[in-house]
């Protein structure tokens, strides 16, 4: 599965990693109504799986990310798929979650078999937008159906099968990929046995919502879009997405992150030169990469497709008829919140909220509010500050 | 200059007014080095001037205002040029601060003459992007000079001259108007006894930094730009400019104000649609209104062109060698800065910072932190709340 890597620090990677994938032999039944098929999922796994198959933790990523969690790939794209400030410094081709999932880290490898996926709509491997529509030969484009984290979770459910993996000792993950965990806990609470939901929420707040408007708004009006069929026209909306990946990280930052960071430090000089169309501020360089870095290795599609599930996503809506108690009746698994308390786009609040219906309900739950700067990309950034805290719990008897 | 309107309340408004235009019979000497002429100034005014000609205000817009603050306009626009939240259930064609300006509000127009421009490179009347070069007969476009918010004060005090007035009792304005005030008191010290930045900075945070500059990239990235030589091609950055809008707009409320206003409603009916393209919740629907009657009433040049000016705006930079208080260390004038608590753009704290610089330095200072919910468009929404502050401190002596 994978080889201690010598460039590595030692005992502490999971080595060279490939990404796999596997061809689901049953159509996914979506919230939409609509069935899909095929459906392939990429994936990575880490550790091994222990005989009685009881030693599964499933990772899920969030908006940007992919099967590749942890350890260096083998065929690294150039481009980390980790958001944000984590992207700097993080070393060329190592998964977005690296410090977390290895032998001694918080997910332990050398007890857990740990299995990532990217998620369904993905652009990285899993059936998304971009990938063949059996009906017409072509990409699906805007033909793809409109999924849900139900569906992702679904999907992740059906990968699970074919494996032969019955039970989830754990579902673990940041932002969307928090909401995943929630969402496991809710459609098979006889199958999984903890869930770990960082930085994240059981329904994003308006601001939250508006902000992936405007992001998916800037997408279509991008003529490039093309309503969507811009495969193989040699356009893609770059521009576009490029905006909508500039106010996103400039969200998952806090507002006192980017004043450490980059103050008012002008880009060349002492002086201001007058300029509407060059960067003048460091701070609008380093967005302008970020935009550039983003747009080489992300389907504008999948970004669409994505931003809506999570907009969609509501646990008392869906589950609760507006009650986030009801909702959560059936929750079977210990359940673990991570918040940071920077965390603006999905502030610690909405953990809280959860907490308290969990609690009121009788059932096992724990929050800890990470103090710490960084704002949402804290998920991926803290990496030292949640691996004991969620040793610790999944040390916990069930 | 006015005249009572029936339709208005009784006492309360200064009338039908409208909006007149004077050319400046000098250049305005720039910070890049240029020399800009002819200048246009849009103005408009309210109330008397004294015989002494010592009881003028002036008040500075922001960054989609005009020269229509107050009454109502003889041939309205249609559109408001107030910000945000303010603009709803604002009366059509009623100035963007007509709460504020008129007999026996917080500008009292029976005690002064109240005098409002449109700023340097605005699309209202006053020279900017969209006027006539008259180098080649065409608007400038891209060709405009890069200016600043002191070039927006220079023109402000040619302009006042050619009234033949020379001394200010006060400079007012919210967020880049109160950008203008504070401008007034470090570059005009002996010429203003009194100034009132609401809702403003020295300089803006980083985080409203990259905001600008999203704003700004979302505009120019739009290929009906052409690079800012759109006029007269029947194209304009209306998409990009929508998406710099619906920016815009989020950063102007607080989370809490939008979480109020429209939750997590949907916009037809109680079950979601499975759409990527059509808005779902209000708040997307919202959003799309918003960017459409902005981009009716607003040039995308003008737009860059401030924008760029509040970023560059640093008194301590220009002024002070990097320090806020040597900066300020000719000020004269009395100043009341007002700031408000849930204003995450222009956050209480800049306030302070200016308050403290001044206090150090021995000079009146005011900072009013109001409590108040709506986030920065609280300096047009809380009129009711800001009128007795003000009318205290304008009463006090000098």
């Amino acid at each position: 599965m994978s080889q201690p890597a010598t460039t590595l620090g030692a005992g502490s990677s999971v080595g060279i990693v490939e990404t796999r994938y596997l061809d689901l032999p049953e159509p996914v039944r979506l919230d939409c109504g609509r069935d899909l098929h095929p459906v392939r999922v990429a994936y990575e796994t880490y550790g091994a799986l222990s005989p009685r198959r009881d030693n599964v933790i499933l990772v899920c990523h969030a908006l940007s990310g992919d099967a590749h969690a942890a350890g260096l790939s083998r065929s690294p794209s150039g481009e980390s798929t980790r958001d944000g400030f984590g992207a700097e410094g993080h070393g060329k081709g190592l998964g977005w979650w690296d410090g977390m999932i290895g032998p001694g880290k918080a997910f332990d490898t050398d007890r857990y078999f740990v299995v990532s996926t990217n998620l369904l709509g993905g652009c990285r491997g899993t059936t998304g937008p971009s990938s063949i529509d059996p009906a017409t030969g072509r990409p699906y484009g805007p033909d793809f159906p409109v999924i849900t984290v139900a569906d992702m979770v679904r999907t992740q459910r059906a990968f699970l099968d074919v494996l032969g993996i019955e039970r989830l000792a754990a579902v673990a993950g940041g932002s969307l990929g928090g909401m995943q965990a929630l969402e496991w806990a809710v459609l098979f609470p006889g199958q999984v046995d903890a869930v770990i939901p960082i930085a994240s929420t059981h329904a994003l707040q308006p601001q939250g919502v508006a902000w992936n408007a405007i992001a998916r708004d800037s997408i279509m009006r991008d003529p490039a879009w093309q309503g969507g069929r811009y495969y193989g026209t040699g356009q893609a909306p770059d521009a576009g997405m490029g905006v909508a990946r500039m106010v996103g990280h400039v969200t998952y930052l806090s507002a006192p992150a980017l004043s450490d960071k980059f103050g008012r430090r002008l880009q060349d000089s002492d002086e201001i030169r007058y300029t509407i169309t060059e960067p003048e501020f460091e701070v609008e360089s380093y967005l302008r990469h970020q935009a550039d870095s983003f747009v080489r290795r992300f389907d504008a599609n999948t970004y669409l497709y994505t931003s809506r599930a999570l907009t969609y996503f509501d646990l008392a809506r869906q589950h609760g008829g507006g009650s986030l108690e009801r909702a959560l009746g059936g929750v079977a698994a210990r359940t673990l919140l991570i918040a940071f308390s920077s965390d603006w786009l999905y502030p610690p609040s909405a953990s809280q909220e959860i907490e308290q219906a969990l609690r009121a309900l009788g059932k096992p739950v724990e929050l800890q509010v990470i103090e710490a700067p960084y704002g949402h990309d804290c998920f991926l950034l803290e990496e030292a500050r949640q691996t004991p805290i969620i040793r610790r719990f999944l040390a916990q008897p069930a």
